[in-house]
């Protein structure tokens, strides 16, 4: 293995140039290309073939670091028409839905695909996303958002109303972002494996009361987690260390379960004829 | 494939299960041996070839579900002899870190090994996580939980005092989760590769002080992150939803970088010099 | 005036003892009575005359220290039956509700009374707290609270349900610690004075959208805020700086509003009518 | 008592006028002025012998509410050259430091005079609040805005550096909001009645650091109290309620203590020899 090569930008690398004044820019490397910033302009040529980690000037002199982005930096730097789930309660979600390499997971709806994308990232080599959404023009921005993160290969991409249900089954995890989870409780059951992890975003309480109670009337859904995430950041100076004047007071709330072939506390005995009928 | 087996529980498989009353058992099942429960006790061997999502009653009657354990209960079931890092914070982690199948990853101090475990599930297959502990009684527990996870295959662990450096170069990622980090700045930037992530978790503020201020001087970090996140669980009750009573007020600060070749703002010139060095 | 005896203890002064593993005791000096503490006794004899932030010994030799108690030390210190409001959310409505020296308030339901004792202290010496409570078991509970705190002289109680509606007219303010407090709008709002100051507290979000339902049914409410406050706290150690590691995460959400003669948004023309009747 | 005339503005008064989108304007009513709003104006005249919780439009036919001021609307439309404290943490300082009806209290800096404003208004009618101020510029806008406010009876104001000390004696409270406070503490301690009770506000954790480092060097302070409040707002929808999108994530640390006559946990003898001379 060539190491010096490893620390070097090549063509098609995707970098991450942070400015002296902090703004973060997320390229691919193009040759030709030219890179417009808020101070100046670098050619893709001149940062192919740098370090990692090296510094590099525009046409202007001021200085900008050449890095490699992380799963944050793709979430942040997607073009979004919506409302986007934050690396806070994206990371929260992947240790919740026990995401990891392998796994299949379905997620609707796609939006923006910013969640997707984190997913995909972390499901290779042989796992898969499966994200259904009904709105085309979403659909064809979250689209170019893999393209561009060069995901494509781990997604599956469904243009679907999911009343009518998922084309999968066992599939380990299931995430709904959409407004109205609780209509699509019985389509995420007969997709998850059995015990399988649920997952859904709402930004209201009406929205996770109504979800709540749809899963007690169903009673087939257990292990029921409410939560929310707050991040604060500080000011990163030693001598006068303190948080951030404002922070994200809400983005959603998270609400997690795994489906169960009915609760035994309420209708244990409905639950091992079931079983037995199942197994037959 | 065969879909009915995988969704029946097989000897050796790691299973989760759930009493009535909320308490969580995390077993390796293994023919012959019983667990024993606040509520009575299961042989093995009736857990064994059950479906997923299933109930199983104790010999006094309690209904326990069977699930699969996710990243989250691994890491909340380790034997631990310290403070834990807790989920809330290793998802974010995870993307701040650019955590992906395939990463090398170094850590220091291993502690109980929960962050370790939970990385090590996410750099599968090619990945791997180098642990560093100086303590050889915390080294020796953090093996059981790997072994009992059956994470041994993706994490090297050494009993070293890293003052002296690590032996690995160019990894992807590098976390401190030790009471003097700014003492190893140096040993660190020398094991991660240009524009690699680094990160780090202390308690205090008098840390986070020591740690930027450490940082500052050595001028070759940047994009400096300190974070905490907070995690307020509600009780999941619809028609009374609520905050719990009481929750976690701290677990620690996050803090953070990426390792760079000197810092352009305040040393550009002898950057330019240093980067030229290396390429002779 | 004479200092000296300013800072000495007398019979009759109601004094905090702080011991030395910050155990609070509040007292009220009898001669002849005895304070029986986890660290020994102390005759009250021997508390009186002495200065008040000296330290006194108990018979086993652990030094107490005699201090005055803030409003915050007698809210905590009042026998409970129920769930308490803390000081941080009584400061909050003190200022909401602009509880100032002179202003008359109504209260209910009384509960342990903590609410009405600080705002009894508040508004002296011309003031008054009108406080309503149902269950008589609750009202002698307070009522020896108020006792002991000495603000009996302010404080008008009355065993009540109050869907028969407020004695008082005009008053500045009103607040309801209730279950159900939408079904006492207009008993609220018939009892305020115009543009007079509500609030109410309570525990779950179902509450609070059932409050706001009825508010805008009604109309005649306005500047309607709903909030809640968290207190975190720190270990007060200043080489080891750090939140304490658990904290309370829920008291209940509070909702501020005032009373007017309906809402010109909607019904402005009903509003300048009524108001016209009003003058008749 | 003339209940009708209590209900309508007379010349004289502060009014608080709310716009049908939420902004405030807090006036006082002067015959012959006229107040111009982003939504028209309307003419003091009109605005005198009006109901209180009435609407008056403006020429332009905009409806705005009558209503009287809170403490909080008064620290919130202060004129301010500087940081200023918030409701949120002026509450919990009032009950804290025990700021009732006679107390007298001294606070320095003034800085804008919020925090003064507001405890003038709960010391009444016989406490005062004496405030130092270095800047004579801070110290004339503060007096604006007390006058305006009506407070400057129960307020003295004296520009000073501290350093030298407080010409108060015995006082109940004292608040610290200042850069350094640690560099006063000798000063508040002689200024202070025993057991008397402290606060401070700052902005970093390296202060905190300081004051607490100072407090136990001196020790003749207890009871130390470090926390933080967090308001969360939420958006007054019955049907999609959820907290505002962003929050103030820091207005500063409260510090709280009391003064003794130095600490018996660590120097008991010369506690005692202390209080005897004192009596001598």
């Amino acid at each position: 293995m060539d190491t010096h090569s490893l620390n070097r930008t090549r063509a098609g690398d995707h970098v991450l140039l942070l400015s002296p004044d902090d703004k973060r820019y997320l390229v691919r490397l193009t040759p030709g290309a030219r890179l417009d910033t808020h101070r100046g302009y670098i050619t893709h040529d001149a940062l192919i073939d740098q370090l990692f980690g090296s510094a590099i000037k525009t046409q202007l002199g001021h200085a900008f670091l050449i890095v490699h982005p992380s799963t944050s930096d793709w979430v942040m730097h997607i073009k979004r028409a919506s409302q986007i789930i934050y690396p806070k309660e994206i990371g929260y979600i992947v240790l919740q839905l026990n995401i990891v390499p392998g796994a299949r997971v379905i997620e609707a709806g796609t939006g923006s695909g910013g969640l997707t994308l984190a997913l995909a990232r972390l499901v290779r080599p042989n796992g898969k996303i499966y994200t259904y959404e009904e709105r085309d023009d979403m659909l064809a921005r979250a689209q170019k958002n893999f393209a561009r993160a060069g995901v494509l290969d781990v997604i599956e991409m469904k243009q679907r109303d999911i009343r009518a249900g998922f084309d999968e089954k066992n599939v380990d995890a299931l995430f709904l972002d959409v407004r109205e989870p609780w209509l699509f409780l019985a389509q995420a059951h007969a997709a998850l494996k059995g015990g399988g992890f649920f997952g859904a975003l709402v930004p209201t309480t009406n929205q996770i009361s109504a979800l709540l109670d749809e899963m007690n009337l169903r009673a087939d859904w257990t292990d029921i987690q409410v939560v929310e995430i707050l991040l604060r950041g500080y000011k990163p100076v030693a001598e006068r260390l303190r948080p951030v004047d404002r922070m994200v007071a809400h983005t959603g709330y998270l609400i997690f379960a795994r489906a169960i072939r009915t609760n035994p506390e309420t209708t244990f005995q409905n639950q091992i004829k079931l079983s037995a009928s199942e197994e037959a």
